[in-house]
């Protein structure tokens, strides 16, 4: 299940529904290849039109793909029969914007003023970079990408504000340059890089210590290449200090029904 | 008239019809805002298989925007008055692969067995860079842009061959991601760049000696950022030696009355 190759909605609703059923709780890299995945954010009613604008004034690190009805877990924008209480392998729950528990399943925490927002992630462009020949260094080492808080502020929006967290991806310059081509496509899952090249002019001190994810490696004569990154709402949320909230687990995405093909802005 | 706003094509073609009187020899540079200018080679016919196979297999430095009949001074799809013998500012003759005179008409060297060759030049996504808010640093200083050999070949076909020489402009690391996205809109016009951030991987030595044009400032913080040249056909047909050829000078192009927007690939 490594693969990039493309894989069938079929497959991927299967996938889907093992998850559901439990039966499967790992990370979903490589497990959809060609679909969308989702970073989550679930909260309150009377915080979700706050964090709404928050994603709507930072487009980059917040490509917000589907808003649920409030009370309703599903989301048939990316899935007719998405339920958003089971269909992630695991679960981060805040309280009081503190990490306080990660499971598998949220049912039993579901609510009828909870809100669910799913928003781009970076895999899809990932896909798009490998398929046009563009090695994605951490996925071939298989580990998590470099991720770290910027000095660059989030545009705020009522209760919500913070740092952009960036993800960060090296390259040859030749295949820098076909990175910032490919993923411009894609806006609706963070679109272009945010920066190349200087990691202090963004207030990243030390590239070898991320502030999430893996180490990472950077070849001589590689260009670091930086994108605004699905962890900037977490960042926010526990700013925030809300009394609750759900996310998925980082690397733990909601596999969409919706092609990454479709995506593509050109 | 070194404004990047707009022109009309009554102007354009009023600036064309001064060169072509000789009561205008200067650069081109912001006489034709909006409008394509482009690079001439002028070759005898037994040559111009040759060189337009070149053209076809090196579009970066070569992208052809037009191809005259032999024999025939006129260039219908960029102009409907267009006459190469006389509507450049000033040429260059060539003669056993040698630069042997600069004038500014060529009425009296031209012949049956000539044929003109129109290439894209950076004017046209300069000002595309300049019409988004990206600066372009040896435009606002009044300073020819810096160019470089390589030591990247071209494809050689037939006769001709040599390396591919590139001109730079640095950037902010956000504007050198801008500059990506803007130029590569624009293949008819070299299009992407090809390289940036490491001139040593592409065997320039020292960016403040470049091979053509001035030296440029490059600020502390900024990435240079290089684009396949109009000159490599200049290099390659120096190296070629052919008996005879005529070209543009340098800055001083073929003024043509397609606007700029109608090259933009998306």
């Amino acid at each position: 299940m490594e693969s990039f190759g493309p894989s069938s909605l079929d497959k991927v609703q299967a996938v889907r529904r093992r998850i559901r059923a439990g039966h499967f709780d790992g990370p979903t890299a490589g497990q959809a290849p060609g679909f969308v995945q989702g970073n989550l954010v679930i909260l309150p009613a009377e915080a979700a039109f706050d964090f709404l604008r928050f994603c709507q004034a930072n487009p980059r690190p917040c490509p917000l793909l589907a808003v649920s009805e409030p009370g309703d877990p599903r989301v048939p924008a990316l899935g007719e029969d998405i339920d958003l209480r089971h269909d992630l392998p695991r679960y981060r729950v805040f309280r009081e914007g503190k990490l306080v528990e990660q499971r598998k399943d949220i049912a039993d925490l579901w609510r009828d003023d909870l809100v669910g927002f799913v928003i781009g992630c970076s895999f899809s462009f990932e896909e798009a970079l490998i398929a046009e020949g563009v090695p994605v260094r951490h996925v071939l080492e298989g580990r998590n990408v470099a991720m770290y808080r910027t000095n660059r502020p989030t545009t705020p929006a009522g209760r919500f504000s913070g740092p952009l967290v960036v993800s960060m991806r090296s390259f040859t310059p030749e295949n820098a340059i076909r990175a910032v081509q490919i993923t411009s496509r894609y806006p609706a899952v963070h679109g272009a890089p945010v920066h190349l090249g200087f990691p202090e002019q963004i207030g990243i001190k030390d590239l070898g210590r991320p502030d999430y994810g893996d180490p990472p490696n950077v070849p001589s004569g590689e260009i670091p290449v930086f994108w605004a990154c699905g962890v900037t709402p977490q960042a926010a949320l526990e700013k925030a200090g809300l009394p609750f909230a759900i996310t998925h687990e980082p690397g733990h995405m909601l596999i969409t029904d919706i092609p990454n093909a479709r995506l593509a802005a050109f």
